[in-house]
């Protein structure tokens, strides 16, 4: 085990370094739900994570792990959406200077968010840009830190902060999960989380949830090797298109038998129409997908406890109307 | 003060009672909302309590206070909204029979998640029924205990513990509030939680915020005596359409200097719009009218914190489209 990136131990030092920043978010559960789906499932609401997305506890431990000097040069990160917003948030709470570099097609209301916090927002054209060379440019001319949205050993342990708050929570709400649903891009949370449930919850075990069609962490889990997602584009779920699983985070995924699901849009968007009527909260599709998993009978209950990762909440006006008309459970 | 209806100690026996089966809801801030109003402002969410807002708590502690032939035989409760949903959820829960008398305009969201937890759900016509005698009649075939909706001392302890919440986390955030802002109907929640303050912040006063042309709570406060509405319907605020304080809630509000204020509608959508532009929490309109004293600069901030509670979340799609289509802070 030594040769992965990330112990238990290093997420319970993240942990101590971000708690005077995070919030420790709420786990709740809905009596219709656990009818509907014949099981008992708990929706760990990371979507109200300070930035709205889990993104934030990567970026925090990231940077409160930089020497001062180091730090107070800057960071960067590279992201559509969520990480922008998560190091944008952590820059500003921390009098960090930060930089985030968003594909011109990010969604609207995280280059907004980004923008909002203060961080110096440069946007690049997907097909025409090269990111990696824009990256290393600014790297070079302003001395500042990279801090990537999930293959980083610091980020996947901010992120594993979820899982033990969710051993917290499972213990206050009497409830012992056999599955804990983490919606999954690059596979940070998921790795973190996988990581973190083997103290105190050595049962639980990881299903990523993925789009049809960007399901790459499914297929490389059951390969047991990288595999990669034809398409890059056409997704709601624009938090979730990472072409393949992170070189750190998929070995810890497999050392820790995860499994893999793919879910229908139009499951996603009854779960988030679902998740806003039953609980009053918005989350975005990528966030989502965990809860359409259950909510679609793609993946059946069957008596069991599952936990159910919601992962971020920003989302676009027009799309969270779309996903309204959609309906949801009542 | 031995001939007010509560005692601190009464809410800290309702806490000990309901702590099992209720949430305890989160406190929010956020940057952007503190920068606007020049102050600091921190959203009490409970909107995100069991049963969509905070009439769960005082509904718990009145069925709790019950002896068991008693609560074996069934509670009673009438009211257009949030003490119906409230009343039939927590009848489910504990396991006692209830019953819920609405009239047939309560908003949908409200009848059907009474129903939904399989209460008895009786419509009555506001205009030409007699709800009194319906209720009176119902207790007599039945053997049931009326459980109301603010005029009861188990009810108003029980709203009081959202005050003890707060009390713990606003400690947590290091923060000192001068006002804590409370929608106001009957005056449950605010005489609750005006009672629950005084231990632990003493110097925090409550601020009632009710719909213009409904602040008989504003009135009342200024005269010291019960002053009515002239209107008892009209406003988006429909949780909020109570026409004079009650018996009890008045005078506990007059003993601890409460002072109220009124919101106009268009405040209180943009507030609904900001509340879950901000936090993608959805936040009804009569919920969300403390939050619009600030935001709209009815009431300034200038350097003060204020709590403000966000009470409920039951709110009807139409309801939550247009106040979206009024816009907030981004």
């Amino acid at each position: 085990m030594t040769d992965l990136a990330v112990q238990f131990d290093d997420i319970c030092l993240a942990q101590s370094r971000i708690r005077p920043y995070a919030r420790k978010t709420p786990l709740l559960e809905d009596a219709t739900l656990n009818r509907l789906t014949g099981g008992r499932l708990l929706f760990k609401f990371e979507s109200l994570q300070v930035g709205g997305s889990f993104k934030y506890r990567g970026v925090l431990n990231a940077i409160l792990s930089l020497n001062p000097e180091t730090r107070k040069r800057g960071i960067l990160g590279f992201s559509s959406g969520n990480h922008a917003v998560a190091l944008a948030t952590a820059a500003r709470i921390l009098s960090v200077p930060g930089t985030v570099l968003m594909p011109s097609d990010a969604p609207l209301a995280k280059r907004q968010r980004a923008a909002g916090q203060g961080a110096k927002v440069i946007l690049y054209d997907r097909d025409k840009d090269d990111r990696e060379l824009i990256c290393s440019e600014i790297v070079d001319a302003d001395g500042v830190t990279l801090i990537k949205p999930y293959d980083q050993a610091e980020v996947i342990a901010g992120q594993g902060t979820v899982g033990l708050e969710i051993a917290e929570s499972v213990k206050e709400a009497n409830a012992s999960p056999e599955i804990v649903a983490v919606p999954c891009s690059g596979g940070g949370l998921a790795a973190g989380v996988a990581v973190s449930l083997t103290a105190d919850l050595p049962r639980a075990r990881v299903l990523t949830v993925e789009p049809e069609g960007f399901d790459d962490t499914r297929l490389s889990l059951e390969t047991g090797c990288h595999q990669r997602n034809k398409c890059l584009s056409g997704s709601i779920c624009d938090a979730l298109l990472v072409p393949t699983p992170g070189q750190l985070t998929l070995p810890l995924l497999l050392a820790r038998d995860a499994r893999g699901v793919a879910v229908s849009e139009s499951h996603v968007r009854f779960a988030v129409a679902t998740l806003l009527q039953t609980f009053g909260i918005v989350v975005e599709p990528g966030g989502a997908i965990g809860a359409a998993a259950f909510l679609s009978g793609e993946v059946k209950l069957e008596g069991r406890t599952a936990v159910v990762i919601c992962s971020g909440g920003n989302i676009d006006r027009p799309m969270l109307l779309d996903c309204l008309d959609e309906g949801g459970v009542a």
